[in-house]
């Protein structure tokens, strides 16, 4: 054990066997994301079980100057939880922490710890008949701490935001140990400066969030789903603004699906069906929902509206339950489909809505002329001009011969989307992978604020250093 | 003029005779709020004309030390945007930057300066069929600016959110002068610390706003409005779950209004009518929006539903836009009426919804028996926690022997918000007036991180001096 991280000892016998782990098996899980991207070192994993624990490992940490990194449920994509490999780091898992504290009908809340898992906060709530409308693919695993630090996206934001959106008052653990609780519950406060937009989406760097009031919603009583075909991504746009106008504002789902996407889909994905006796170029997934059951009427007149102006080719409406999930297959089979298919290198872009058509043409254009043959899968939540921007290796090249170019195609797929006034991070945030691209594309000032920021939380930058900044 | 003021000669000449004022009288009504509460002074007003020039005020006032009080329309409450009484601050209006940068019907932005009246705001988009939803009762001369540095709330919370969930992006002006340009219009970007957040609502201490990209949305074709009269405010909280669940969620306004408001308004309000054959004790204002025409019958189906569970007792469901309008009247004639009555002690205030009955029954005993004959009117956004907690005086008495109560008012209903969970502050924010109450009833570990956060900001503090902390 390193000499600092023996300052800690003195935790050993209140944190119990079950939140002080030594032992190098136990602890290998924890050095690496799922995805592989990065591997590092700790002898040290914290499991604390309530926030006073974690209070006063923050407090002797920072008193001697050992660096935390914390962890949720391990599931982001940015190497944000991975720590450094000098073995220096302790790992502060908040797993163990996945009480939830309240439950309140009336106020449209539920008071959950930061180690709880996100579909079981959604099984809570949606036994009660409320909606938490937070849903990722990842959401058997993650937690909603990790969620509230990187502020996650989804499927569902379209309608109801994103992470930040859906949080009225959180929990948090400062460098120096301090606890500040902010448990409101409150649809409005204007008590001076709103501080824990800081800590959410800082990726553990400010603070750690130890717990968090959500907002629910009702259920909504109905819902439509419809794949409809359509002739180019700018048809998309197009019908997007069609889509939310008609039905002002009951949009909960669009998401882009093209052809090259489906095919991988359909040969790799057990059970999904072509779903319309022609094949085309693009799709877009459409769901409405509200509690009124024209919602079936609105989506056939959109349907129609849309054919009469030549944005939309043919269409599939679900008839049952079955038929949404066969809809669905088709987009969250996307991702999973790809992997068959060889290296694949990865871009989760937002582009204003305006400018996304021009994005994903410019863009593919690029990338096709620089590695002729390569397969451009672009898909995801276009409604929110969030696209995953995914490109497979050509079939007949070496894996490694591609992925050598990875830096050269981030660059080039980057520079497009600044130019078009977009985000080369949407939803997945910065970690350890774009902090290049964060000193690179966004403005200096903004750099320097946020390091100012951290300097001003975390003086001896104990909290997840090397990551965002 | 004060020695140190002289030091911003040589913007004179590029300011112009319109941008660099120093006639009294013009000065006059920038010296003080329209409720009358504070007066300050100032020997130099400067209206900028673009952000460039804010930029070069900036600049020379941090060189200087030269201290600023940023306006808009100046229609706030808490004495925000009045100078201090030593004649040494400059005032800075936004209110020649009022250009429209940009509308953008495909994205949903549309893109603002500061000193944009938020009516006209409205107005403009209305006039192409979309929706800016921020809406509250000073919207023909308060300034977006203003409505941001304030997070400003209004009726339509309930559905759309405060000012600070309707921004995308805003332009900055920070203290040493320097631009902050993050006029992004992106639904989703996580490239590091949510800046912007910072910025808004931190009435104008930490930078100044100069423009903005804001959200939004498709105009509901229909909108439904319905008085109900109820027999307590408990019922008003057991009918607004009833109401968020059966339409899931299209509920767009849902405010109190009380028996004795009502007969104020009454009496008071020119064209104001009885809206029920009997007299109540209670009714709240309940509008749904969206596009199909199956609203009127999910009105009367929660009209039924609520009869027969005794919380409803009567009601009043609009059948044309005339009947909407005077339904509105009897809620947003309420701080009208209340004039005549003589002096009134206010309170804006949020409570988590299930506290809501609670607070209202223990704080009108409260102050009926501090004050007897006091007449409690308490009324508003009800959707929201948000209650207007008004006292006018007892008719028989001296309005300064009322108004001599004011301290002790305040503390008696802030000492059982705070018991309740809720905010001495729900949209009003802090300004002058109660900088006091932050100290005592937010958190200690709060206030001394906005202090750290003011001081990174703005470390020679010439930003809106003495305002929020």
């Amino acid at each position: 054990m390193h000499t600092k991280i023996k300052n800690l000892i003195p935790l050993k016998k209140s944190l119990g066997p079950k939140g002080w782990i030594e032992d190098k098996s136990t602890i290998e899980p924890y050095l690496e994301e799922e995805r592989g991207l990065y591997k590092g070192k700790a002898k040290l994993l914290l499991k604390p079980e309530n926030t006073k624990e974690v209070s006063n490992i923050l407090k002797l940490c920072n008193k001697h100057n050992i660096k935390i990194v914390p962890q949720g449920g391990r599931t982001g994509l940015c190497g944000g939880t991975v720590p450094s490999n000098n073995g220096e780091e302790i790992i502060l898992s908040l797993e163990r922490m996945n009480k939830i504290r309240e439950f309140n009908k009336t106020n449209f809340t539920i008071t959950v710890e930061a180690g709880c898992i996100l579909s079981n906060i959604q099984n809570i709530t949606n036994e009660k008949h409320f909606l938490f409308p937070l849903s990722l693919a990842s959401e058997g695993s993650c937690t909603i701490g990790g969620n509230l630090s990187t502020n996650a996206g989804g499927i569902n934001v379209l309608r109801y935001g994103m992470a930040r959106d859906l949080v009225l008052g959180i929990e948090v653990v400062l460098a120096n140990g301090k606890i500040w609780n902010n448990l409101m519950s409150l649809r409005k406060d204007n008590r001076g400066y709103d501080l824990k937009q800081l800590f959410i989406g800082s990726e553990g760097t400010l603070g750690i969030i130890t717990s968090a009031v959500l907002k629910l919603f009702p259920m909504p009583k109905y819902i439509e789903s419809a794949l409809f075909a359509i002739p180019s991504p700018d048809a998309a746009i197009e019908l997007l603004g069609l889509a939310r106008s008609a039905s002002a504002d009951l949009l909960n789902a669009y998401e882009l699906v093209s052809r090259i996407g489906m095919e991988m889909v359909l040969k790799h994905i057990p059970g999904a069906k072509e779903p319309m006796k022609n094949k085309y170029q693009w799709y877009v997934l459409i769901e409405f929902s509200s509690s009124n059951n024209s919602l079936r009427k609105q989506m056939e007149e959109l349907f129609e509206l849309a054919l009469n102006k030549n944005i939309v080719l043919d269409g599939a409406i679900a008839e049952s339950s079955q038929q949404r999930k066969d809809l669905w297959v088709l987009r969250d089979g996307l991702n999973e489909a790809q992997k068959p298919e060889g290296a694949s290198i990865k871009h989760d872009i937002s582009i204003p809505i305006n400018n996304v058509s021009k994005f994903i043409n410019i863009a593919s254009t690029c990338v096709e002329k620089y590695i002729p043959n390569s397969r451009v899968v672009a898909f995801g939540h276009i409604g929110d001009g969030n696209i995953h921007f995914n490109i497979s290796q050509p079939v007949n090249i070496d894996k490694k011969e591609f992925l050598d170019k990875w830096e050269n195609i981030n660059k080039l797929v980057f520079d497009i989307v600044k130019d078009l006034n977009g985000s080369f991070s949407a939803e997945h945030g910065i970690g350890k992978l774009k902090r290049k691209e964060l000193k690179i594309y966004n403005p200096k000032i903004e750099v320097n604020l946020m390091k100012s920021i951290k300097l001003t939380f975390d003086p001896k930058n104990i909290l997840n250093p090397g990551k965002v900044l």
